[in-house]
């Protein structure tokens, strides 16, 4: 367990030593490293899981060039830093964006979310890779209107669409889950739909083969085609107007349309905190992955200096050096000096694990 | 494999587009990340195998802060290093120093080796860590004379010993590895004697259990005790004054004194090229991790910069900046670019690995 327990919450929201925004590799890899020095850590996240960019978009994907280990995938190199960071045990708080950051008299930040948890941090950590991940809208005039009623974007639940007609529009691996899962969850009354611009779809081919042994059930039909209308009927969606590659077009009944165009970064409000950005980038000091915001640090993707390349392994080095400057910053009083792992009582004691068993000399 | 190949060597020596001083961790992730970017890497290193201080002095110790690596020790991290680097196949000169490091005419670094191997090449990385790793010597009046016929460093090879009466000076893991070889080549014709100045040993437990069985076959008589002056007969050691703890000494007859009193580092000729050096560091430019020689880079615990800390995930985040500026500097014609190893069909060729089974949309 880490050294320092938080302050306890107040009207001003959870009290705590350091807040990381974004949970991806950068943000997990911080949280451990804050932890080896004492400081416990919560981890904002606009996605529903931990792992960000690295998870989202390479989660099958293979990773050489992550130092010591071969190769993995986005996912295994999250499941491992999820499993490396355990002992200092961060709070997370997902599906929800940072919408406020401000800094308060007391030099600490007042930090809001979209699901309005509030934090008081005395240091923050932009870990936002890219930027928030959203969903890619489907652009379609007066879509809008059904939003959150008939048209649903990644992250709803399945199974309020049990029995109802479901069209999905994407060609992906993430589109191809969400068709098993609404397949499997509505049973045999409609076949789900799935809605592609073209007939190739981009997903690994044990998908394609599960969705060819779904249709050939019936419980999956493939359209080649793009929505280019909604048609209305009282005030409800009634069908969809698809365009296939021959532009011929035909109405597409249905009770529930799913977007699943993939997920687009955007820098969001973090443009509006007060940092200096340069070309979106937060530039940042080199010894210390601090901001221009004095308490506030960027590591990984989102920030920019001299030579950066964005690369996860670069991320772990200026989460470290970040990690040394917020202890420094934090805590003046304690000598903060640098211990290895591989010899430290104190950093076994944080990690939870028990000393080597080499009598000393 | 690689995508240059260095230059038919010359008088000159190997002509090679980038020389790596040091095999430890930052020195074999310099080869991998020069690899990346189709750059053949030659590597030069004091000791017998690959591994620095890592294998060496931690080679049995678990590191935690290696990230996506729960733990391991520091000789299996050697060994996946190993691995990620062979598809690059950097060649290795092991148990040489360098010596000389002079720049010519043409820009190239004119390198030589203690064992007289000489390179011509565009680009040198000092990779070094706290620097070239020598047996630390027996201080005792009159030993240097003996030095390589009955007094020798761990490096000498057991089998010259068979036979011969043997007194190993040391406590540690090393030392005990040393005797159990010995031990082994000699047979039983004389007792392998080991000799450390307290009674506790630093060894693994395993290892202190080899040696209780050893002693009590015979094959191994342990001393607690100090060499405080030789004997000499007719210009040969004849033996060694051993003084316990009490004070009492006695003579140990022998024919030969293997020291095994640990590795200390030094800098050595390093001191001597022309670098500027802070406090026995090599200060570098964060952007690049070029020193102040042109062509020159310091990556891993021999450099020095504003928040440096010496841990071995900044040697990787460096040697990766270096490989970037190296190939810049190298090949101005060819357009640098930052690609992934997720993604890059050049990066998996140079791999040697098969392009992911995903049809592209």
């Amino acid at each position: 367990m880490p050294d320092t327990a938080d302050a306890p919450s107040t009207a001003a929201g959870i009290a705590t030593d350091a807040l990381i925004i974004g949970a991806g590799p950068a943000g997990l890899f911080q949280a451990f490293e804050l932890g080896l020095l004492g400081i416990h850590a919560h981890i904002v996240d606009t996605l529903p899981r931990p792992g960000g960019q690295c998870a989202e978009l390479y989660g099958d994907k293979p990773l050489y060039d992550i130092p010591g280990i071969l190769h993995c995938t986005g996912q295994e190199l999250v499941d491992r830093l999820l499993l490396q960071v355990r002992p200092f045990a961060p709070d997370f708080h997902l599906a929800q964006e940072v919408t406020a950051l401000a800094q308060e008299a007391d030099g600490r930040y007042a930090v809001e979310t979209s699901r309005g948890t509030r934090f008081s941090a005395k240091a923050v950590v932009l870990a936002a890779g890219v930027g928030a991940f959203t969903p890619r809208a489907l652009k379609v005039a007066g879509i809008e209107a059904f939003e959150g009623t008939q048209v649903f974007h990644r992250l709803h639940p399945d199974d309020d669409l049990r029995g109802r007609r479901v069209v999905v529009v994407g060609g992906d691996d993430a589109a191809l889950e969400k068709v098993f899962a609404l397949a499997e969850a509505g049973g045999a009354a409609h076949p789900v739909t799935l809605l592609h611009r073209r007939a190739v779809l981009q997903a690994t081919p044990d998908r394609l083969a599960r969705l060819e042994a779904l249709q050939a059930q019936g419980a999956v039909r493939f359209l080649v085609g793009q929505v280019t209308a909604l048609q209305q009927e009282g005030g409800r969606l009634a069908a969809v107007e698809v365009t296939d590659p021959e532009a011929r077009t035909e109405a597409l009944p249905l009770d529930a349309l799913v977007v699943m165009l993939g997920l687009s970064p955007r820098l969001g409000p973090l443009a509006s905190w007060g940092l200096e950005l340069d070309r979106k980038q937060v530039p940042v000091d080199t010894a210390t992955f601090a901001t221009t915001l004095p308490g506030v640090y960027a590591v990984g993707d989102v920030n920019t200096y001299p030579g950066k390349k964005k690369l996860i392994l670069s991320a772990f080095h200026e989460a470290t050096l970040a990690a040394f400057a917020i202890a420094e910053r934090n805590f003046p009083e304690r000598r903060i000096s640098l211990q290895y792992t591989t010899s430290s009582t104190e950093l076994h004691r944080l990690l939870g694990v028990a000393a080597p068993a080499t009598p000393s000399d």
